[in-house]
């Protein structure tokens, strides 16, 4: 599930952050990173006023260890946003899930709190819906959106409507007090989302005070949304006019705070969760350009991000970056933003991009792409070495599910799972961004690159130390059947008796 | 064989045009359009000082065709430049082809001399090397630059090294005076075509007269070369320092223009001859981005251009436009700027592009995909229908000949010729540009956009009225043994005795 990341903070005294997490959209589905379509016009801009990295990257190919990432500024086998269930299987949050985000995370707005800043998180949380998980025991100190992804209707019995929150409560559910046509794709969901960050930010400046806006929305993910006004205006179709429905939103977010006079003390990025999810393309997903595969996978196309970098009057117009990055240094260069030092006592995987935003310095570190607990490639620099190859399964390709659409490398976009942990699968991504092309196991390139590529991956792994793993155990009985404020709402639901069992995760 | 066309003309009572056509360079080897390694930044900057042509188009997958047809305003089958050997076959002008273009062409040159224009051409010509196909025969006031391609080095028994002329004589050959070193893929004739044509612009700005260059130079197209100073500079490799080189190259041209003053009075336009050849990649061949195959083939990465449009003073900087154009347009477009009316004894393939470059009109028109002198494919608004399918054949593709390495839609990427004339296959570029996921044939938009296409395949199929096949006949004795100007060289061979032959055109 994809999401993008704005992060702002002020210079002066004031700080301020901002964030925003897209869901399902892909590198190649702006125009500044080559949509044909170019019809992201506010982005683009945002691209040409400040910094476009070209090598940035999620922490996963999938929405909720991601956000847990983004958020803690740790790989989600560490801040246990993983499971163990079977071997190397992305899992997420859905209404069954019994975990969430461990009380003994610290997350960004928690640190960000005590220095005086004032925390929202607007659209979809996915680290856990179970009270104990709540943004607002996190660190948050507002919340307008859901626990959840949108998917519904449901019919309350067998599985509830997703609820929708305002800070401690619900006020709604989806397909209920929050219209979604499925027919049309007709939602005013962004709309929504878009005036509470303008009163959010209004509010914040008025009473100067720094903020961190986490602004998280959703309209990219199936089932993909427009309003009204944006429906039949993009030549992608449905998808497309989300995207520029979005598109239009983060413009005039920019432009109010350019109006309210705090741009320049207002650090904003924008990113994504994880790659387009090519199994809803063509109407309901987006694109990764020319990188191999799509979401659930570790191929470019599943993590590499579309970002960007903004802050008129510190970070010069129309830069460009090939700073490997990841969602995580989004913690780390929040932090360092705002004067604050990361926790001491973990480990943390994000880097502080400053000086690669500021100064244009290239910092060397490595990606790691991990499916559950097992690390399946790693990157450094423009070299990537693929440890285990998959796609998917036979049982799930030959059902219609293709993380692929019309791909095929030989060897690599494999449906069994691959090992290739004594001689690993190497891709130069300058020459092959699409790793289409492994290079020769005899060749001196492979022999140079791996023993450098060999000492990176042995340092990771000895000191690793993985969390417990949060995503192993679902049970129906937790699923947001009385959410917190459902009485006032006449909405709470009569759970069914428990039943934990280890979830089903198939890729 | 990849061009890219710049043609430009002053407002005022000097006219200037100028044309440049690279080889083999992609929709996605551009920084604006798309590419991970952003290695572009004058074309770059050339895009946003004017305008991006989104859906821009070459007359032919193969690059002979395509150059007849940009310098004659029509399609390939209308000029000659096909053959009809075999079905649905490529051609082009190798050394032993017979023909080249027939007299009975109109080409721009001698169109523009006609309004005091001096023409040159720098680069390869292709359009036939015997001496009645001679670029000053057919209105060119000047050449430096081949008339083949630059393959080799040959044994000057069996084979020719490829002549370089200046005017009407040669001056040397290719890897005897003309040094491309294949081990480390250094050569300095990128630089001496450069040089070749800032003294062009200067010599006709002093001497006052409007000019059409023609700059079709050959650096990306295999086998692959830099010079010294950008050898191992890319991230993509020699393709990627040919490809910096070029770019550079063109930032330098672009400045001269500005310093001599006459850049408002220049309409340039940047094109490609070809798709990106992926079976050269990833080391000696380009990117089309998300498109779907390349060069040789009428999917999207086989025809679908880079293109940019740069005036300053009369182009709107960082315009987009999604006008559906062709390499044919800049035909017709030259004629407009330099007041001039296209033939109207003949079938014109070519529009007027200034409504759309200056007005921002969209002009409805289609595009046709042809592969010899089958109609393979149509594009009518942002519908394409396949009348035809291949990529190529069993034989060819079992030796490893791939022209869509990595890509795979099934029914569509056939290695058979497939025939769909009475169901074509459909797809929308807008939500679908890969062509991946062709429309239902039950459908009522299928229906629907049939019914429109239909309509314009007839007319175009009633109104046809092919030339004589060029690319027919091939012949030893025809190779370039004793060019004009071998004699005060001491560079004539001998020919074998001549053994005329059916050309054999595998894809």
């Amino acid at each position: 599930v994809g999401p993008e990341a704005l992060s702002l903070w002020n210079s002066k005294s004031t700080f301020t952050s901002f964030g925003v997490f897209f869901l399902q959209m892909g590198w190649g589905d702006l125009g500044a990173f080559g949509e044909p379509s170019k019809e992201t016009p506010n982005l683009d801009q945002m691209a040409s006023e400040g910094m476009l990295f070209l090598d940035f990257y999620t922490a996963n190919p999938l929405c909720s260890p991601s956000r847990a990432a983004l958020l803690t500024g740790r790989l989600p086998v560490r801040n246990g946003f993983y499971t163990t269930n079977a071997h190397a299987r992305n899992a997420y949050t859905p209404q069954d899930i019994v975990g969430g985000i461990p009380d003994s995370e610290l997350l960004l707005p928690e640190l960000l709190k005590k220095a005086g800043y004032v925390n929202k998180i607007i659209g979809k949380w996915h680290l856990g819906h179970r009270p104990q998980f709540h943004p607002l025991k996190h660190g948050f100190d507002e919340w307008f959106g859901s626990p959840n992804c949108h998917f519904g209707p449901f019919d309350n019995r067998a599985l509830p409507n997703i609820p929708v929150y305002r800070d401690w409560e619900m006020i709604g559910r989806y397909y209920e007090d929050f219209k979604i046509d499925l027919k049309t794709g007709e939602a005013n969901l962004t709309q929504i989302y878009l005036q509470e960050a303008l009163d959010f930010i209004s509010k914040q400046q008025a009473s100067q005070q720094p903020f961190f806006l986490y602004w998280a929305i959703d309209a990219t993910h199936a089932p993909v949304y427009a309003s009204k006004h944006f429906l039949g205006t993009s030549q992608r179709g449905l998808y497309g006019d989300a995207v520029r429905e979005i598109d239009d939103s983060i413009g005039k977010i920019l432009k109010h705070l350019q109006k309210l006079g705090i741009s320049e003390n207002t650090f904003v990025f924008f990113t994504s969760d994880n790659g387009a999810a090519l199994i809803s393309a063509p109407k309901q997903g987006g694109s990764n350009g020319r990188f191999l595969c799509g979401k659930q996978t570790t191929f470019e196309g599943g993590m590499r991000e579309p970002a960007i970098a903004w802050w008129p009057g510190h970070i010069p117009p129309g830069g460009v970056s090939h700073q490997l990055g990841n969602v995580m240094d989004l913690f780390t260069t929040s932090l360092s933003l705002a004067g604050l030092q990361p926790p001491s006592d973990r480990q943390i995987d994000g880097i502080d991009l400053l000086p690669a935003i500021l100064q244009g310095k290239l910092i060397d570190r490595p990606i790691f792409y991990y499916r559950g607990n097992e690390m399946m490639a790693v990157r450094v620099g423009l070299y990537k070495a693929h440890y285990w190859t998959w796609s998917n399964s036979w049982e799930e390709y030959s059902k219609g599910i293709d993380f692929c659409p019309g791909q095929n490398v030989s060897g690599v976009t494999t449906h069994t799972q691959e090992e290739h942990t004594t001689l690993p699968l190497l891709f130069h991504l300058g020459r092959d961004p699409g790793e289409k092309y492994p290079l020769s196991f005899a060749s001196d390139e492979y022999q140079r690159a791996m023993e450098q590529i060999s000492i990176v991956v042995q340092q990771h792994k000895e000191t690793m130390v993985p969390g417990v793993p949060q995503l192993n155990v679902c049970d129906k009985a937790v699923m947001n059947w009385s959410p917190p404020g459902c009485e006032k709402l006449g909405k709470c639901l009569k759970p069914p008796k428990s039943d934990p069992k280890k979830c089903f995760w198939p890729h």
